[in-house]
């Protein structure tokens, strides 16, 4: 028996997200069936954790347990084979048998892609989040940098969220802009649920004054989340990496 | 009464084709949608013709009659706040009454996008059709003279193909090499089910030595669909223009 780690890209775009479920397209779900087809065996596999339906990943990670003697150097290329072009293994290497994708997590690496222009275009939908008005990376700089560290961030999550503990480290807020894309990079231990997309969110609505910066120290330390931005889409979110 | 002609972008990866059809997606369902929202009335719209599940477009044209005072200029705007992200009207304008988007037709142009990588990337799945072998354009250039012109078209179209009349008349075929990107270019006066699809695939199987000028000349003479090369997936075809 051995302990395989692997590294997924994935278009999400059109699937019901990573968890598994009756039915609906998911990542999991259709890494499993690869699985499946390749073994004959039914095998769970384990992500760092899950992603919505519509959110990417280039760098997603998950481990399973594999009894039958199959070249780890071919493995990719053979679980390639069997899943669809939107969801890509790019590597496969064995790890210690107490090695767990969610559980062994030291840090995670989101990345949102905001289109930002004022005009509409059908073949980025799918893979960023439009906003029409200029966007002023110094001023989304300024409002990232109340965030960073150790905060309790319940203003910052979707109220859907099942959770006793709020606190969450973020370690780095990156903004970027390259042509009519800015990137935000967000690192940290751990997100709660629509975290990223709501710190996205809060970031372009200080820049298009929609919020002041005492609104998001007031989210922050009031777990309020009306005082918190939008919750971008979905279309817009890569879990970029899993760092263990 | 004013008849309007638009310009409609689509990435067709989520829909079911042009064609409205009862409980799926498709883009004349959704442009009917939206019109119905701001008119309150059933508008039948006609497009310069179908395209497949999957196929995007980059300049579709369709015309539909509107009898309620809406400014034409304002009217693309109004359209793309009522629909998907994913649908773009590009351009709305007045046409004569008697301007028909399919009958008025002069000529269509097709674009296929390959994506010639013997890397997988999830990103481009549903943009781009994939050959992992590397092509030789010059080899598809020399192909491709032999479709230019009036030819019956039966061994290069769909055997689901219901239609008597398979001549049609190809102007011109480019084929230019971008990166990984190879873009094959056909204009014609119009196409039959899969044509474009089967003669990217033809001129492809070519340069991979699959099949030789004497297949594709006998495919063409013959109507033998077995010696033209494969059908190119739906993913990287786009309807990038009708003329009229």
């Amino acid at each position: 028996m051995k302990r395989i780690l692997i590294t997924v890209e994935y278009d999400g775009s059109g699937y019901y997200g990573w968890q598994k479920q009756p039915s609906k397209p998911t990542i999991q779900g259709e890494i499993e069936k690869a699985i499946y087809k390749i073994t004959g065996q039914n095998i769970e596999i384990f992500g760092s954790g899950r992603t919505d339906a519509g959110v990417h990943a280039l760098n997603q990670k998950a481990h399973f347990d594999l009894s039958l003697p199959i070249p780890i150097s071919k493995l990719a290329q053979i679980l390639n084979n069997q899943l669809p072009d939107t969801i890509v293994i790019k590597d496969a290497q064995e790890v210690d048998s107490d090695f767990h994708a969610r559980f062994s997590l030291k840090k995670k690496i989101y990345m949102y892609k905001i289109f930002n222009s004022d005009f509409k275009d059908a073949f980025l939908a799918r893979t960023s989040g439009r906003i029409w008005q200029e966007l002023d990376i110094k001023k989304m700089e300024k409002a990232s940098k109340l965030l960073i560290g150790k905060h309790n961030f319940k203003g910052f999550a979707s109220s859907n969220t099942c959770t006793e503990n709020f606190e969450r480290t973020i370690f780095d807020i990156k903004i970027k802009k390259d042509k009519d894309f800015i990137y935000v990079i967000v690192e940290g231990n751990g997100f709660l649920y629509n975290m990223v997309r709501i710190i996205v969110g809060t970031l372009v609505d200080y820049s298009l004054d929609y919020l002041t910066l005492d609104d998001i120290k007031f989210a922050l330390e009031n777990g309020d989340r009306s005082k918190a931005g939008r919750t971008m889409s979905a279309s817009g979110l890569y879990l970029k990496d899993a760092i263990y």
